[in-house]
């Protein structure tokens, strides 16, 4: 069998790739870069999964006019400006800073990935006066992590060794930003994995499609869906090693890890709680109704304050347009039972239990609808008053 | 042409009907009542608008037993606890409740309509022996209009008189609750209306549905749907004066009014906005981005911080789901130009005119898609630190 082991180091576990970062003035914060790289000694393919927003961010549009598979060995990420509804301009904007770099540097089908405000042009003559202060042969994991962020409070960076079954093994490393506009169709977030396993590059679209969908498409912070959320995979092939479900095993414990850090990084939150409904009629059922709760500002509140209220959470189910049934319903928190039909009210013994639950940072509220077979899990976190005063005050 | 005239005194302007409150304990502060009625000296037709949640609570499920076409002449109303969720049982205490209620007065078909707390059994034995401090011949519409609110910090009262083509009048009076849990497909509310036009039975339930498809549906506070949400219209036809469009234009006045009274009383909320989606490729598209306006907690939160984002709201639409394009999209907030693709960058001048709009207590973002004719209207309101107070400590 294949086995994951943690690695400490980020991006800087893997050879052949280098990085680095730059304030340039975006980020009031002089100490902290706006302005990072990821650079590979040969070019790598690559995959890309998008935002299911309409308005594509310029970055999004200009990697989508590469041709198909096309390989690439420059990243180029910034914060605090996202580098949307700029139009054509915002496209063109990349283009020069790209063209200015090629004169330092050789690089092959360069991709931008930016992150902020909306419906500003970058700022390119400090973006490409900036490249003098970049070391590109460093591999600074850590303030690249860093530069990255945005509303984040802390670096979310994941590396991990996966031996395969025969013997040999590869590398996955990634860091990722995330903090608000977090929502199940993707998010407000970037992540940029880097691997040397051996994957076919007409194998890696559909498994970073399938990892996405396993952790990204499953957080909730509130809702929304950003312009520019992005995942990118970068192969350099260097281990030479590869198998297919171990490196889908691989992708997947990775790309989740950096889910639970952006949930627990969520804007103001203080709870990440697991929505596991089971027992619906059909999978898409599960997902709406488990969608459903990690969304609901009533749900996230009562979380927020610790509140057993089971009955936002039997509301929210009703509200999804799923098949249910208050007779059938039992709902859960971790194992205490907390609602069932035949004991309704909550008494104080069992609100104390619910309540003890509660307590916890992170804990599970399962809701079988008993009318089905099938399941699905969402992931969300708590509303409190920071995340109104972080959105009410972000731009200022 | 027919004529509308605001009139003072609520439910107290119809003749033949009596209204009065009693606190029975569910509300901590006894000098507000928790239990109220509303008698009609003859029975009258009836039409109800339920919620959409799968959930429905025991007086929507005890209504829906009575034969189609039947006629009342009570209204038994509570606040503090929903009935929802609690079975067959909840069902039994509306008879029981009913059953004792018969022995003191006459009444046919009666109706029950509770708001409250979720998963709870209704105080039946307490409601009860409160029937011997209510004055069934009492006309305190601003006492009832008091006794069912919840989280609402001021009672929902309106009515008008309407003047027909040709001479006559007829009256519609009404009361609701609301606050939090509004969602455009109903909401936590209640909505009591009542009329003296002859307004023929069959032509009830349309006329309320359409009222509410322009009032109730197109608010959001926080997107929840209720278990207890009802709208219901009584005629006593007294009046004997009857005019369609009149009627309609009447009722849709009053129910417009309430729907906005609810929005301005949102849990928290310090302004009321009017999210107005026009050349929309079709109707569904402009409802389901003005919806989408109008539920964004990032939307919600920049409208508390007045601050001139756009780009959240052009974040909103892009991930409506609906046909739209950065290149003829045009954002104005009342009057105000804010984003049109020949001018993205919100300059110094154009964010003092944004911001000075958005300093009003309520005002009207518009979004031109530029794809199409249609357009639809939703009314939203900001997310301050009062909702997540409100709703964090709801409970407790």
């Amino acid at each position: 069998m294949y086995k994951i082991t943690d690695l400490e180091g980020g991006l800087s576990t893997l050879d052949g790739f280098y990085f680095d970062s730059v304030n340039v003035g975006m980020r009031p914060d002089a100490s902290q870069g706006d302005v990072a790289f990821i650079r590979s000694e040969t070019p790598c393919d690559v995959a890309a999964v998008f935002t299911a927003n309409r308005f594509q961010a310029a970055p999004l549009r200009h990697y989508q006019r590469y041709p198909k598979g096309f390989k690439t060995d420059f990243l180029l990420i910034n914060a605090k400006n996202a580098n949307a509804m700029t139009g054509e301009a915002g496209i063109d904007d990349i283009d020069t800073i790209f063209d200015a770099l090629k004169e330092r540097i050789s690089i092959t089908h360069p991709i931008m990935s930016s992150t902020g405000v909306i419906g500003y042009r970058l700022p390119t003559d400090r973006i490409v006066s900036a490249f003098d202060r970049l070391d590109f042969s460093a591999r600074d994991s850590d303030a690249t992590a860093r530069a990255i962020l945005t509303t984040d409070t802390f670096k979310k960076e994941v590396a991990c060794e996966v031996t395969v079954p025969g013997g040999g093994s590869f590398r996955i490393a990634a860091i990722a930003k995330g903090a608000g506009m977090i929502d199940p169709a993707m998010a407000t977030m970037l992540a940029f994995i880097l691997t040397d396993a051996d994957v076919p590059r007409d194998e890696m679209e559909s498994l970073l499609r399938e990892g996405a969908d396993r952790s990204f498409n499953r957080i909730s912070v509130d809702g929304d869906t950003s312009t520019n959320d992005t995942a990118l995979l970068l192969t350099n092939h260097a281990s030479g090693v590869y198998h297919r479900d171990a490196f889908r095993e691989g992708l997947r414990y990775v790309m989740f890890e950096l889910a639970m850090m952006i949930l627990r990084d969520g804007e103001g939150s203080t709870k990440v709680v697991a929505f596991e409904v089971k027992g619906a009629a059909s999978t898409d059922d599960a997902r709406k109704a488990a969608v459903a709760l990690s969304n609901s500002l009533l749900v996230k509140t009562a979380l927020f304050g610790e509140d057993p209220n089971w009955g936002r959470i039997a509301s929210t189910i009703g509200s999804a347009g799923i098949a249910c049934d208050e007779e059938s319903l039992r709902i859960h928190y971790d194992d205490a039972l907390i609602y069932a039909p035949e004991q309704r009210e909550l008494d104080r013994e069992r609100e104390e239990i619910a309540y003890r639950v509660m307590q916890q940072d992170t804990f599970t509220v399962t809701c079988d609808l008993g009318v089905g077979k099938e399941s699905y899990t969402a992931y969300g976190c708590d509303l409190s008053y920071d995340y109104v005063k972080i959105n009410a005050e972000y731009r200022t």
